[in-house]
């Protein structure tokens, strides 16, 4: 099933089809994708639908510069490092994003948790929500992990999926049918009887389930989609929320190419190592052989120092 | 139905029982009800849990000064006001309070929207959410405003209020049996079946509808919670929410009653009248007979005038 | 003397004169200003950089909508009208403005205070400031209020105006010449004495004067930046800041003139009555006579009302 | 000379001197510095004003707990570490703290850009500001750096800092001397003319140098206090800022020791390490000799790695 109807689809097509000129930064590649809605889950989708500035806008800003800021790429560049590797956030609050983003409500509010934003939802006091629910891909339903008390552990076995895919279908197909009866509305959404009142919407919609889609308009600066999108497209990340960061971090890429340059370097790819954490590399470094035991490090930190070090280490603490 | 458990109950009656010395501003009224449940709507509560600061250091704070900055009750009164009634808000973000709240998830939804505020939410990613979810007062199950878009109008017919709350409960119920069926567990919350894994919680939460329960701790300044209350106690807000604000208002008052007084005379009784509307007044000062044809005002708008200006003016203009 | 170097002025042209297709939101109006550095005060300046959105924009959010959102441009100036009467804050969010400003340190004070925008300073610590301070006109050189605190009476007779002139001059001169000594340099700005060191700029910085001027970059929301303009641009505020208010409201006009009027309507001409304001208001229009004395409002609250009331409820009362 | 008057002093000690009791959280070892006035440079202090919380409170908020949700200290601290480590920032902030702070106002300027943060200050447009300006002790007073363009680098030989520090004294009595006159006070403060006025305050301030006092309250929350004092404390920091975030740290300990003790293991001892940094770990770890050349690091990274690892890498490197 497409994501939008051909009428969704025909107003975007339109809006795509005009171009003005501006004086403002432009950046190609962005302009590219406009408006277009990237599909994400089964029913939603993040479309960008303006931007503000490109990387040179943060140069510009950085320098609090008269003209362009611009000199070459390859010094924007050499200044964006720099200001990403000592944690220079206000050059980056100089360009801003608005998306389009359609979600499940359960995504929707791990998302709202970001506060340094501005929203605007589609009012389920004012309007109908469609009838459209998510339902996860059977490779997604996992148990819950034995190791960490808020994730996800292996999937589950087909036939347990199934049934766990069923009951989530029928629950919320059975809501949405009850969500019309009581506002006195039939399956296709006309007036069932013209002679009774519906429910007021604000009260019938508590009885959707979490996985009803909303959608909103959610802009914000850049130094605030990265810090959305190192926690949200962090394997930490519930899968769902993480399949919408993957997808913002494509349009980031078009965007300001020399910031996700060192984005990549200093934060994604990154690690934040604590004290004794410093001492045990140190002491490895030197050829010390460190243990867990002789680390001073809980086996859980342990473990996740391993892994930031890698094979190396590993080898080396064997 | 006690909205308390006797654990819950026992643990809120140990921390009332102790008291420490400070050298900090407290108030005594406040005191009185410190941790205590206040119930709302049928399973929910709000509980002061603690507070920074009273009336004094509003004052204190608007002088920068030395030491108590209180001088006479009723300076301090009065500075409070003409800081009300001049705007400052900065004197009012010096005090804090701390509540911990239980709400159906639909409520948390607009409540959230409020974004200079601290939360910590109960974690459905990590726990189980209990078998709590809301069902109206049959007088509050009412038909979906005809003049207004997004809000309520007359309360529905008893059979048919009653067929909407059977809805409301058997989906809520149904759905909650699944809750605990996909994860793996029985009625009473103990693993079902040993030889099975249960559906990560952080999935199975999505079958659960919008009106289950939710809780958290929610941190604010005095200044962010005259503008929750003023935008949430009003009677523009859905029902349910406003439930809330009215409990929070018996504690803003006990709290910090100089600033209470202050909000009621310049907030809450207070009324923002457009440049038309006061071109109005004017003219019905003189005695100019100002009807909505020659007001320059919309029907909505003067009819929202005439509510303002009360029976004085709707009797002048008729 | 020209506010920009003649390298400022050749940098700023050459950004004006380059032009790309967007398929984003235009503002033509703005656009023809875009970059331009409109004069303030002596030295100072404002440029708008920058700008995503336009009233279409607020539209498009407030429904969350696929398309332009616009239907007619009458229905959306209803809608922009609708959303400031009821304080809808989030759809103002939605547009962004970005500013170059060039302004006197003490007038920098007052203005970072709004805390919801984002900044970059030009940095004393890493550069030398200009030799540029702020010398008030004769004409604005006004004596301490003697009825508000905070604020300014009658000008001051012209040889006292000029001492004062010469004063503020002959200061914030000498402080620039020992600025420049102690960093070993000379009157031209170039090292005084090869074979010593400088002082840091950091330190020597703080031996320059209140009226110095800064620059930063300044970006903020549509929401946010009325706020501003309606704090500094009224006649409380202090001159200086009001001067700059003033020219970012001509930018605001260009950019979203809808948004414009219902603010003019609103905010700007409106007026915030208190109850007791309300109360007396009543009395008026049902012909009674009040006076301060049995109004229930100090005489400073009365004379405050009488003005927003105008001559109509003086000539009633008197 | 002392930094408070006996007025002040004695309004102090009156403070200090009433206790009460409270069912809230409290913190012996904060009350014990309750309102004391910490020197800080030459006329400057830090007052801790007010605190809500405790390590206790941060617990019981993670938990969303109905009683005091401490178990164990040991517990509590285990979770404090774990919130800690991986940037759990809500729990902190259910903890907030008021400070009084008497400070320079160039210092100001750079602690104001901390936006999440409460402030009153002290107003001179509406109070005379007392004539205390900041001298640096002579070994202080250091030259520009020579690698760092935003920093300090060896102290100037002792007759030229003395020069130094004679400028600084002389360009700041004489401008307050002259703000003085401009508001027709003599040096006592004393109306100098009776037949005259005096200049308007907000505009006589202008006249004062950067390194005048000026002084605030300023609230902020655990997770904020923290962020200032990791960016403050650090020895990029200007010298004069940090000489107050060393005196907050010293509050902050007795505050939250728990939260302490993790944050001088998560943040101030540990380090954020880049892709690069991590690859060139492992291959020391593994024996591998890396040299600045072969690195992929440019040479100002590479020596701030070599910082981060310590003697260890720099033999092995060399």
């Amino acid at each position: 099933m497409p994501i939008l109807s051909p009428e969704q689809q025909a107003e975007i097509e339109q809006q795509r089809a005009q171009t003005t000129p501006t004086r403002r930064a432009t950046v190609p590649a962005l302009e590219e994708i406009l408006y277009e809605a990237k599909p994400v889950l089964d029913h939603g989708f993040v479309r960008v639908i303006d931007y503000m500035g490109d990387d040179g806008a943060i140069v510009q800003a950085a320098r609090v510069s008269y003209g362009k800021g611009t000199k070459k790429v390859s010094e924007d560049a050499g200044l964006i490092k720099y200001l990403m590797r000592h944690w220079h956030s206000t050059p980056f609050e100089m360009c801003e994003i608005k998306y389009h983003v359609k979600l499940p409500i359960f995504v929707a509010r791990q998302w709202i948790r970001h506060r340094t934003a501005n929203v605007n939802e589609y009012s389920a006091r004012y309007s109908i929500l469609d009838k459209e629910f998510y339902i996860p891909q059977p490779e997604h339903v996992a148990a819950q992990s034995t190791e960490n008390h808020q994730g996800r552990g292996a999937v589950l076995p087909s036939d347990q999926a199934h049934r766990v895919l069923d009951l989530l279908r029928e629950d919320a197909e059975r809501c949405y049918r009850n969500y019309q009866q009581m506002m006195n509305l039939d399956e296709a959404g006309q007036v069932a009887d013209e002679d009774q009142s519906g429910l007021a919407r604000e009260l019938a919609r508590m009885n959707l389930t979490l996985n009803y889609y909303t959608q909103w308009y959610w802009k914000t600066d850049l130094h605030n989609l990265m810090h959305f999108l190192r926690l949200r497209a962090d394997h930490h990340a519930q899968f769902e929320i993480r399949a919408y960061a993957d997808t913002m971090m494509e349009s980031f890429k078009r965007w300001v190419p020399a910031t996700y340059a060192a984005f990549a370097e200093y934060r994604l790819g990154a690690a934040h190592v604590s004290a004794t954490g410093l001492a045990i590399i140190r002491r490895m470094i030197k050829g010390e052989k460190v243990t867990q035991e002789n680390s001073g490090l809980s086996k859980r930190e342990w473990a996740e120092l391993m892994e930031t070090l890698g094979d190396a280490a590993a080898r080396q603490a064997a």
